[in-house]
């Protein structure tokens, strides 16, 4: 038996636990214990700073709403949703890369024939994306379903903005055919800044970071046999690729945006998804 | 530049920090994001995982009221406070140790005369407590401050239950003389469950443990010219010494209860404070 202490705090707290304890909520909780009381001890926390960072998660907390996670938001922004999100989705080359889901998407989206046009407000410039959906032998995958979704071009979501922007604009879920093939008309997304007016701003501010995602069209791929793939495509050449605040992109996710001449439609952005069998 | 991976996490996230970022705050977060990623990654946390941990700090955010601070309780249950309080008061031999402020101090509690009675409800063991306020070298210290709380026989402090307890019951301050003795009547504190039908509570549960603290006195000794005392004296034999849901025990800070024959105080409780010099 011994009394709490410095030296020995995160064994005293750990071998509280008692002997039913799941192993899995164990093993989770002895690591958490001991990497804070690590981080307390390597900083040598004051008792002004746990008091603000009490607070600071005390407000985290109360300006979550039904349509508001600042706590999602924190763990964004401090890379942690990026690290589980890698930390799950292993995959073997040639596949295509996972990135977070984020907030805005939308079940059960119109399905629309290939081709259509998803962007409803006749805002922005008009881009064809378009590609396959493979195997990793580089075969097409039918009946896959390709559910995108982006933002407009004044960098708002439709649900964002629901009465201004028409409901499911540039939304839409495409289904493959035996060639694999989707395509659809939208816009080139435009970057934007993640709410920046809580605590999370704040806390981006007195670290000398900006709010903005670059440019990016949202993904999630399904096909029977295949693994879920959450991914983004990202505008190449967008300012904030190196600055995505929640450290969204991956090099091998960058698609290509090339001028089209002549007709409305100004882009053209082709990329290939590559799905991992269950 | 190189983009977010499993591999480079954290660094890539402290490495997005501004050059004008306050040095304290950079070394902070530096560490708190290091040790965040090394959790995630030891443990691999799984996305399920994730969706529970932010729920979970959700939840514990918004049962924060001006009457309950979840968070802070947290940080208790979890060895955290104990630490903070640790690291902030390393006091040479043979100072008396510091332990938990608790959440149920009050300012300007009434200057009682020496020997006078703070229970104020008629309920509980009688008991005198009594001792010296000393400095290091064992010499009285003048003008202490010492100001006492404690629960009553029904484990409740009288802010816990205004309208039914007597304002200020169970408190008082007492202001040593020449010969730094302090002495006052109370009762023999009792034990008592940590507020337990919150998240923190869930998590205890989860764990096999349970929400009690043994019984103790609170103190805060005042000086001019020393260092501030924030401490309690257990009761010596209590059931919940060697297992305190917020790990405040110290083995220096267990306090003598000796019975008392004849009169009607029933217990008497010995006990020196010994300060630091600012």
């Amino acid at each position: 038996m011994s009394y709490f202490s410095e030296a020995n705090s995160a064994e005293t707290v750990n071998g509280r636990m008692g002997d039913q304890t799941d192993p899995r909520l164990a093993t989770v909780m002895t690591s958490l214990v001991r990497h804070l009381h690590d981080f307390i001890k390597d900083v040598g926390l004051t008792q002004e700073e746990w008091e603000y960072g009490i607070g600071f998660l005390t407000r985290t907390g109360q300006i979550c709403s039904g349509e508001r996670q600042e706590f999602i938001l924190l763990s964004d922004t401090l890379g942690v949703s990026m690290l589980v999100d890698a930390i799950n989705n292993r995959r073997p080359e040639p596949a295509t890369e996972n990135t977070v889901f984020g907030p805005f998407h939308v079940a059960d989206a119109p399905i629309r024939a290939m081709g259509e046009n998803i962007s409803l407000d006749g805002k922005g410039e008009p881009c064809l994306f378009e590609g396959r959906v493979l195997d990793l032998d580089g075969k097409p995958i039918e009946g896959a379903t390709v559910d995108v979704w982006s933002d407009n071009a004044d960098g708002f979501y439709d649900v964002q903005q629901p009465g201004i922007q028409p409901k499911w604009n540039n939304r839409g879920r495409f289904i493959t055919g035996a060639d694999g093939v989707y395509a659809f008309r939208g816009i080139k997304p435009v970057s934007y800044p993640i709410p920046d007016d809580g605590p999370v701003g704040q806390m981006l501010g007195q670290l000398g970071r900006h709010p903005y995602r670059p440019a990016h069209m949202h993904y999630l791929i399904t096909a029977p046999g295949y693994q879920k793939l959450v991914t983004h495509t990202f505008v190449g050449g967008d300012d904030y690729l190196t600055s995505d605040a929640v450290f969204g992109v991956k090099d091998t996710l960058i698609a290509p945006y090339e001028r089209v001449e002549g007709g409305d439609t100004l882009w053209r952005s082709p990329f290939d998804f590559i799905l991992v069998p269950n």
